[in-house]
């Protein structure tokens, strides 16, 4: 069989699944959840071997020492994953929600029931437990799933595909809710991409070129992530006392996640008395700075920074500083080079904060609090498939609603229209 | 200036109004519409005169009648579209409406702000009133809009695009904000579709064929209409006084329309009471019916239905009939042959109708209504950009709510994550 079909066949079965799942009740799903923790929990050793041989085979072909870490099951890892799905039980169903009913004039009732999607695509790297926490996000949501990881993690994916497809059969719902591909060609992704017959939604969860590529090739709507280059404004009226914990936070509590702060801007009235101290700061967990003309007539001993620079996710401690002259123009730097991911802005101004929420186009807009609670769980969403840059359908981060939609219900009694 | 240059100006201009439209003010916005309206009254005779060019040069070349109807412009369309003007004012502003504020466990504020999508690129057929339609309803959504029309009406469009920018002037704003394409070069559609820099979201009205192929090439996301192939089904618990109306409403109240029944599903335990009332309606309206093969046993003078007929959209007075053993083959009937448009059950039973409105999967679904209910206006949005067939950002009628999308907004006090 061809790649080709080969991709079909799994588009069909996932599209029959879906109809399965679509209607399935919130205990069975559950059910299937906790099964699945189960069957993880029998076959870890069997998973064990499956991830040290792919770990094995990475690390004699060479792979990037960091994507071998990431690659690599520990005991805790799958201990995690277990939880993870205990966690999803937890959460509520977003699926047959009915909000808004109301009476029309012509006396019918119209509201919006919340539906699955159908079948959602996922294209991730070579991390096994995005295999589990996706499926467990799109099994709840009353989605069929398609996931195509990372080639380098294929016998494990494969082990827990096993675990995935007795969970789900054990609590009476189709094995094929979630398929695993089982093939490492490459031409599998290009397929999975175009079968708007078969396939609703593509989530991509990886770096920027391979998302890059898959929203200009995709035929299917794609949730996507792209960079997050995130901004904090500290402003002349800013509190000085929460200024410093925040750009402090935004910047080194993680450097490697989206939402971590790659730019800080200074009102230049107060850029004698911030930045000093924010050099200290930084300084003593050496975060490289980076500086305008401006910021470099006050940290003289910085570098300078480029016109790429405003443009560039470091995914490092680097962080480049730029001196402004007010909201006016912190606004129109975020606006021109952030990545409409995430944005704060300090200050106690009222009118200041306000215009700043509704003119700054990013995903998550913030007063006085770090980039960093730009998340999920922070906000609520009890987990997350993903954070989106986009502005159809899903912004900011992913939550089950994000693999829902919503369809009208419309009750009579006989009314026809007039 | 080639087609391409040229399309790249309209863009950039659009990106720039967008920004300016975002933070528009309610008030601002309404007296852009009013003006609007005061200008066209001001161009009518203008107005008139160039559509009568336009009607005259497509007569000229043969266009279909049908199509040449849709072209004119009547003393009676332009008062619909002055009217339509002001009503669209007395919608609310869904833009800047923040909901589901609440405090989290780390002490921040999490909540959702609805903002614009950007620029919206509307494709259209040679209908004028659509321009007018399309920019009012994105000029109060806070968004800028490129449009772009069938070339037949391309004279009026730019009498209506020299209205709107002279009312978007007048009340301040940005007369970029609503751009007419003001060439016939076929080749703008096509950048118009692939400039994901400038264009955030296309929505293509028009023919099926028209927006498959935009679909097919778009590199920006579509918010579609395919087309509508909806039903009824008729229950064997259904109360047949309801039943023969809404029958007769879904089929007959008007045949051009995507919401219109074009197959009727009917039990076949009441299939000998209902048929023969239904047929002596139809046939009073010369609605051409075509049946299954337990239908012909009933309606033994009918034409037989073909597979092909349970697929068609007949926008006619054709409709197909099939007689089925329950509540489960017309739900599969449905699902597999419809379009996900609107479907309707006339039942008296609870369950029937629960496991209707959950297992059906369209954009409507009804109980004991005519399928002509699926209308941005019965439903109660106020206006409407279109139908959507999709899943994605928008599924049914879609209104300013549409054309918009939701970022988070987070207040802390100086919060920063642990």
């Amino acid at each position: 069989m061809d790649v080709q079909q080969y991709m079909q066949q799994l588009g069909q079965a996932a599209r029959n699944a879906s109809r399965v799942m679509a209607r399935a009740e919130t205990m069975q799903k559950n059910r299937a959840l906790i099964a699945v923790a189960k069957e993880i929990e029998l076959a870890k050793p069997e998973l064990i071997a499956a991830n040290q041989a792919d770990v094995d085979a990475a690390r004699a072909n060479g792979l990037d020492p960091a994507m071998v870490d990431r690659l690599i099951l520990s005991e805790k890892a799958i201990a995690t994953m277990i939880e993870g799905l205990h966690q999803i039980v937890t959460l509520a169903d977003p699926i047959g929600e009915i909000t808004d009913m109301s009476y029309r004039p012509s006396g019918i009732q119209v509201g919006k029931m919340r539906v699955p999607l159908g079948v959602i695509g996922i294209i991730y790297e070579a991390r096994p437990n995005v295999t589990i926490d996706a499926a467990a996000l799109c099994l709840k949501s009353g989605n069929a799933t398609i996931l195509r990881g990372g080639s380098e993690a294929i016998r494990a994916n494969q082990v827990l595909a096993n675990c995935i497809r007795k969970g789900l059969e054990a609590a009476g719902l189709p094995g094929d809710a979630v398929q695993v591909v089982e093939t490492t060609d490459r031409a599998a992704v290009g397929m999975l991409i175009t079968m708007p017959e078969y396939v609703d939604v593509i989530v991509p969860r990886g770096g920027k070129g391979l998302i890059e590529r898959i929203s200009r090739e995709a035929r299917v709507p794609v949730i996507k992530h792209l960079d997050g280059i995130c901004h904090v404004y500290i402003d002349d009226e800013a509190d000085i006392a929460k200024a410093l914990p925040i750009a402090d936070n935004a910047k080194t509590h993680r450097y490697g996640t989206c939402n971590t702060m790659e730019t800080l801007l200074v009102h230049r009235s107060v850029a004698d008395q911030v930045l000093p101290k924010l050099a200290e700061l930084y300084n003593s967990k050496s975060v490289e700075l980076r500086g305008c003309e401006l910021t470099l007539s006050v940290l003289t001993t910085i570098k300078a920074a480029t016109e790429e620079d405003w443009g560039t996710e470091y995914l490092a401690p680097i962080l480049s500083v730029k001196v402004v002259s007010g909201l006016d123009e912190a606004i129109d730097h975020i606006n021109q080079y952030g990545s409409h991911h995430t944005d704060s802005i300090v200050t106690e101004n009222y009118t200041k904060a306000r215009r700043f929420l509704r003119e700054v186009d990013s995903a998550s807009v913030m007063v006085n609090a770090s980039t960093r609670f730009a998340d999920g769980f922070e906000y609520g969403l009890g987990a997350e498939i993903g954070i989106s840059t986009d502005k159809i359908h899903a912004r900011g981060p992913v939550g089950l609603d994000g693999l829902t939609s919503q369809k009208y219900v419309v009750l009579g009694d006989g009314h026809i229209r007039q």
